[in-house]
């Protein structure tokens, strides 16, 4: 392909470097990906993106995952439209709110209620707020590793955080209960919640989904104990199970924490929860200025409808299934160890014995070399959107990208 | 006016009590207000709201701050749905990232440069992480009272809050040179920053704006102890002055968060800073699966565009200097005592000897009747889509409310 005669995405680098704290804050700061990755882009549709150069991919990033029905889906841009023309964020919710809590009490089995806010990060910590304050209690246990968020408590990073944000977090290894057991032990009569990630989905790590033995053991610890059992589903909701990820393994929690693909792009987070926490979930203070805004709450309703009657999960399953088994066939014939793990609508592709990454980076710089957008270490992201002409395609650049690994 | 056959608002809330904790969940929470408030809203333009009954108000509260030119201000709806048909989260951002920081860094003086985000209480959560990272300290001293945000740290409730999520800050009194000295020694040389409203603008007590001797020892004591001076102009930004509120007093802080009326509606919020702190912004993580979208920042770069080319601030000044001294002049002449203060674009208005709020109440209750949206106890907003005739449509009805007042 030609590239366009100016370097937009540097130009727009260079500047940026003036004006924006290390060029990028966060998981999008492009420094944390091999060379060549974009940082900019200009546009989005359906499965496709176009970088600031105006290279396009089909992507499976899917905006780090809030895109599940497609870039600029019809059906949700014209709730969001027709919501926009009566109001968005006004002195109070408009009727959006009430049919989005209805909806989503009627989709997720475990939800009595169900509370609105913006961030993925909004609604784990309400999670946490929640349990303490319908327990009395502080102590939280944890998987070691899991993200739950970017604000002090739960940061991947300790830079400015102090010891105290974390004073009441005791940690476990996921799917292992005897380190579960023993993190409840230590909790001891202080233990508010249980709080879990949908599946395993540490970066740059193997994606392991929970075992029921696990996961029914975690249920009955928080039986037990009188703490909440809470799921992290800000990354996985709405692409295993519309009821919530933990059906998969038949366990429903207490408290469960929701963002990401709930409004097909639309900025919303959720927090559902069954009556035994209604009460916590009612004396706790927890607001924003634009959390009863109703644009992406009546993008949420399209979104969560559409998913619902065009059964999204049976679809990303089916082309996240032939995505994963086209890679399979390949990397056998090119005699590439690939390991593929996560649930196939959100997986996670790595390459036996690449711990410097060298072959992972090589793989995914000759997908993008060749209008295919995915990521050497976090979960990826199947949308409705993608379809068996767009997985083929992909899978026609794979071959080649898996025929360059193997000449490594 | 006529009331619609069926109350849909209480309809709404009916239904919100059953899959709602609560009916609604922080300060939007209408059982916060008197009886006679309504919940849920239908419909915004201009300086205009509707409820979910019809009923129209000219609105005082502006959405809590976010609108500051008018609901569906068009040339900010031009600017938001042109990127809207580009594309708004992506797999990373877009120029109009870069062109919005560009923007702030030019309209704001103290600042060398700017991140983005979608809450007020991320921005000042950015704020303290940044400055305990800049300075390799803990402690934040701030004012007793002061509205921060609604997480752990800063909630104004303790439901669900540990004593650690505070431990390390240390409160003195708004405007009290002696107090925030005393608590600058406390900290000793653990000092990572000082923490400022805008002016002192807590729920139901007479607001007050930083005196310049305040404001000058903050920044004194800040350079002193090497710690952070931030203002939290999440709430006043771009009312009081389009660079920063404290500008009005000649003080400069190191780190700025700013929120609500950035986009004129649209969900976003920003840290700004100057070079002394983009070491620290650069180290420390944070981030949002939404905060790279790219409609909220176009949006916001209309806005802000918008507010410097019409003089907003000067719009809202002579708007607000008339809804204040029409109140004045009618309160004399019905011989009620109220007591007006705040910055006039951010109102508040109280009665004196009204400890139970029973006047202020009739008062709100009696311009609700007459189509006047105003808030008893919070701070007010006017917008630049307030005229000359709203104001004085305005008076007409407190005129009313005031006879009303005096008559009790």
């Amino acid at each position: 392909m030609d590239l366009p005669l100016e370097d937009l995405d540097q130009a727009l680098r260079s500047r940026a470097a003036r004006v924006i704290p290390g060029g990028m804050w966060g998981h999008q700061n492009i420094t944390r990906m091999p060379v060549g990755y974009p940082q900019y882009f200009s546009r989005a549709e359906g499965c496709r993106t176009w970088d600031a150069n105006g290279r396009g991919y089909i992507d499976y990033i899917c905006a780090w995952g809030p895109m599940i029905l497609g870039y600029g889906d019809p059906e949700v841009e014209a709730a969001a439209e027709a919501q926009r023309r009566l109001g968005d964020g006004m002195n109070g919710p408009s009727a959006r709110l009430v049919e989005l809590a209805e909806l989503v009490v009627d989709v997720v089995p475990h939800a009595d209620w169900a509370m609105f806010s913006k961030n993925g990060t909004d609604a784990t910590t309400a999670c946490l707020t929640i349990a303490r304050a319908g327990t009395g209690r502080r102590k939280i246990i944890l998987a070691r590793g899991a993200y739950h968020g970017a604000i002090p408590w739960c940061s991947p990073s300790v830079v400015g955080v102090t010891e105290e944000d974390r004073a009441h977090l005791i940690y476990f290894d996921y799917n292992d209960i005897a380190s579960l057991e023993n993190a409840v032990d230590q909790a001891g009569d202080d233990l508010a919640a249980i709080l879990v990630s949908a599946f395993k989905h540490d970066l740059g790590k193997e994606h392991v989904l929970p075992t029921v033995d696990f996961a029914r053991r975690a249920r009955a610890l928080a039986d037990a104990t009188g703490a909440a059992l809470i799921v992290d589903d800000v990354r996985a909701g709405f692409r295993l199970d519309l009821g919530g990820s933990w059906e998969c393994v038949g366990v429903r929690p207490d408290l469960a924490a929701w963002s990401k693909a709930i409004a097909n792009g639309y900025a919303l987070a959720a927090v559902t929860g069954n009556d035994r926490f209604r009460e916590g979930a009612t004396k706790i203070f927890t607001t924003g200025s634009f959390w009863t805004a109703s644009v992406s709450m009546a993008a949420a309703i399209a979104t969560i409808s559409k998913l619902r009657r065009i059964d999204a999960v049976g679809i990303m399953t089916r082309m996240g299934q032939r995505l994963r088994d086209g890679l399979a066939h390949q990397a056998a014939r090119h005699g590439v160890g690939l390991q593929q793990s996560g649930p196939v609508q959100m997986p996670l592709v790595l390459f036996e014995g690449d711990a410097d990454r060298r072959l992972g980076h090589a793989f995914c710089l000759a997908l993008l070399e060749r209008g295919v957008y995915m990521h050497p270490t976090h979960t990826m992201f199947l949308s409705a959107a993608h379809t068996e002409a767009d997985i083929d395609a992909t899978l026609a650049a794979t071959d080649e990208a898996l025929a360059a690994v193997a000449r490594l």
